[in-house]
């Protein structure tokens, strides 16, 4: 095992990490940037290198300041959290160099599974489901109208050169085709001076849903349930739930064994996370993997009782996997509500400033993972999660009465917050019924 | 189901009953003290109602003011937490008189196990062990021999009167028999002017072991489980943790199987535990029963996966138990830390205050019960304990681990803590292998 880890990250995923290391005896290095002198992870870590000024690039991200603070420090494994250097293959790869051991999959998975084209292609070799597509783009009406059968409708028409939603068509019968693909052809070629098109299937409101997933480095891999993640703004996931409200036995197996056979096939080590879409026929489809730990791992932690960060470590020691498929048992539910510095009123502007009251939910089933502390400023340089506030119940109606009692616990003064928004969130009727999926927010709460 | 519960408590208890109650859509009354009108109990509840002075008496025993308060507010249940009238028979008749359910057993069996030697009769009678002993005073040597016989040696000679360790000898030869009880005979004379004398077994550094019971208002009972509080300065509890490190499956079923036993003798209902020492040939033998919710119950809560608090207010509504004893598992392992504003160097002299800076732990497995807030002036008028720390691991060596560097995390200043003095009960070689006993803290940690 390893004596120290330096953590290459900041907030509170840098927090968390120092502490499992701490349970574990495990020496801790932080590293931070000028504008992170007086962070919680700073304080808590054994010790601290400062590794640059303000802006990511000059320090979350430089590279060669993470080496060599983890060589002059003697630590032997860097930890790198979510976000910065986490599925970055180049800092995989220098690691290795420097014979230091990076927390996460080898190099070239990461970096394999970081092209998205290149992350479908290996999928469809594994035999993972993809969203079904052509495959060329297309030239005739004639290809349109054979691909979009084989397809099924609903079908999307999609510009190859495509960005915000322009030369983008829904088509949901084949009468509608031709007369779309020509408008969408349009509009591409106005757009972005190419009108090549592809075909896909369209999914009506599909869930977001995601299996975690570890393996070791001796080929073991295991899945750890799912988390359903369809509560997104903008892209952004803003509140998690495991398990998924809708999911069967059947369904979590097939989906469980899918994303095994994903990783298996890509050699994977360490945890990972397989994002699909599952459609209301229960099909899923692989969205991508995320090679690294994620801001929703909690959730999971607490409906299997395993703590995926200590995995991690162990993993990347050369520990086997000490459990076993059949040992994994999903026990009660979770919900996370990710607490960020933010104007809901302002479209969600981030809100950095000066924590000047804190009062932090407490009692039974409630955890809270946060760099936040009385007085704390919270920089503007980086992204605005202060907190992630995470319950656990016997079920998921216990799970949602908490997560309403903690919400309203939960006071922070000084910077403005999107407590609020959950709150309206976790008291949504649909919400509360379990029926929502990816365009929730959209429908329901994109105005505060 | 109660629409509304009147809490006849204050503090950390007072805050948990709260969460429990939102959790389960009850509104709450919090009373107060004109000591606490910044509590946090007053400011969480949906009410709350001022019941007099500082001083206890005139307010948190001030049966009157609190029966008045729940009738004006329309509470139809009061929940008495632990201390204050939580054991008081006549309160609880008080609250019948009033059409008030009070959350606990009935009066009579507050009032039967109230009283130390009707209990012990009680449970003799109904089977459960308790520590031997001569049943009548020793009027002669010969008697002395002859109950010493029958007891078994080590016994303890105790003066009937007795108190502060005086008229009390441990013997464990017959051959130093007739001298001790002399000795201890003229010595109780001389203290307390009556030399009435008793025999009993001497349990050789005993554990204190205690058995968490629910039971509905139609005679089933369970158990759920043992606590161990060895851990204790002064016979107060310190540090508590479930499961007892020493206990089998064998001796929890018939620790278990006894304190059910006593508990249907005395037809008890709600919440309650049969506190008993254990020795070292795992025999056990009833101590007190405790008829109400105990300081350490979330160590059980956390093994077991049951909110005692709502099975309280279940029970009390009238619903019948819905776990039965076969589907109690107990999982990982708990230990609970009070957290005191109290000086160790200063004897352990109370230490109230204004809280100045207050960073409670965090992160997986953490669980704090407290009122403390930060600027949280703690008024002079009542116990200590501002906090429990509690943490969960998968087994008792992480739960260790969990403690220590939560303890860590802790910051308080403004008032003396006893932080530090955990800090090194958690450290101390015979706690982490689970050899201690109730003399531990005695021989051990007498001074900080």
């Amino acid at each position: 095992m390893f004596n120290k880890i330096l953590i290459a990250n900041r907030g509170e995923i840098a927090v968390r990490i120092i502490r499992a290391c701490r349970e574990m005896g495990i020496e801790t290095v932080a590293v931070y940037s000028t504008a992170d002198r007086e962070a919680l992870h700073v304080q808590m870590a054994d010790e601290a290198v400062c590794i640059g000024p303000p802006s990511p690039k000059d320090s979350y991200l430089n590279m060669n300041n993470i080496i060599s603070a983890t060589v002059l420090s003697g630590a032997q494994a860097i930890h790198p959290g979510f976000g910065f250097l986490s599925e970055n293959s180049k800092f995989a790869d220098m690691c290795r160099e420097c014979n230091i051991t990076f927390i996460g999959p080898d190099s070239e998975v990461i970096e394999k599974m970081g092209n998205k084209s290149k992350a479908r292609e290996m999928m469809i070799e594994a035999g993972v489901p993809v969203i079904p597509g052509s495959k060329t783009p297309i030239l005739s009406d004639g290809d349109a109208i054979k691909d979009a059968n084989k397809i099924g409708y609903p079908v999307m028409i999609k510009a190859s050169a495509g960005g915000g939603g322009r030369g983008i068509r829904i088509v949901r019968e084949e009468k509608e085709l031709i007369k779309s693909l020509q408008t969408a052809r349009a509009e591409a070629k106005v757009a972005f001076g190419d009108d090549t098109m592809y075909i896909e299937k369209y999914l009506e409101n599909p869930r977001h849903v995601e299996i975690q997933i570890l393996g070791d480095n001796y080929g073991n891999i295991i899945y750890l349930g799912e988390r359903d993640c369809s509560i997104q703004r903008r892209n952004q996931k803003i509140l998690e739930e495991a398990p998924c409200p809708i999911m069967t036995l059947e369904l979590r197996k097939r989906m469980g064994e899918a994303a095994i056979k994903g990783a298996e096939y890509v050699g994977y080590k360490n945890a990972g996370t397989i994002e699909f879409l599952l459609d209301n026929n229960n099909q899923f489809y692989f969205m991508e993997m995320n090679t690294r730990i994620q801001v929703e791992h909690p959730i999971t932690e607490l409906i299997t009782g395993i703590d995926l960060i200590k995995e991690q470590i162990k993993i990347a020691s050369g520990e086997r996997l000490n459990i076993s498929q059949e040992e994994i048992k999903l026990q009660g539910h979770s919900i996370e509500c990710r607490i960020n510095a933010e104007d809901p009123e302002r479209d969600f502007m981030p809100s950095p400033g000066q924590v000047r009251i804190l009062f932090m939910p407490g009692g039974p089933g409630v955890r809270v993972d946060t760099h936040l502390y009385d007085g704390y400023v919270i920089p503007p340089n980086y992204d605005s999660m202060m907190a992630k506030l995470i319950v656990y119940g016997k079920d998921r109606e216990e799970a949602i009465n908490k997560m309403r009692r903690a919400l309203t616990e939960f006071l922070i003064e000084g910077v403005k917050t999107n407590i609020d928004y959950q709150f309206n969130i976790i008291n949504d009727f649909n919400f509360i019924k379990g029926d929502y999926h990816t365009g929730f927010i959209n429908r329901n709460h994109n105005r505060r």
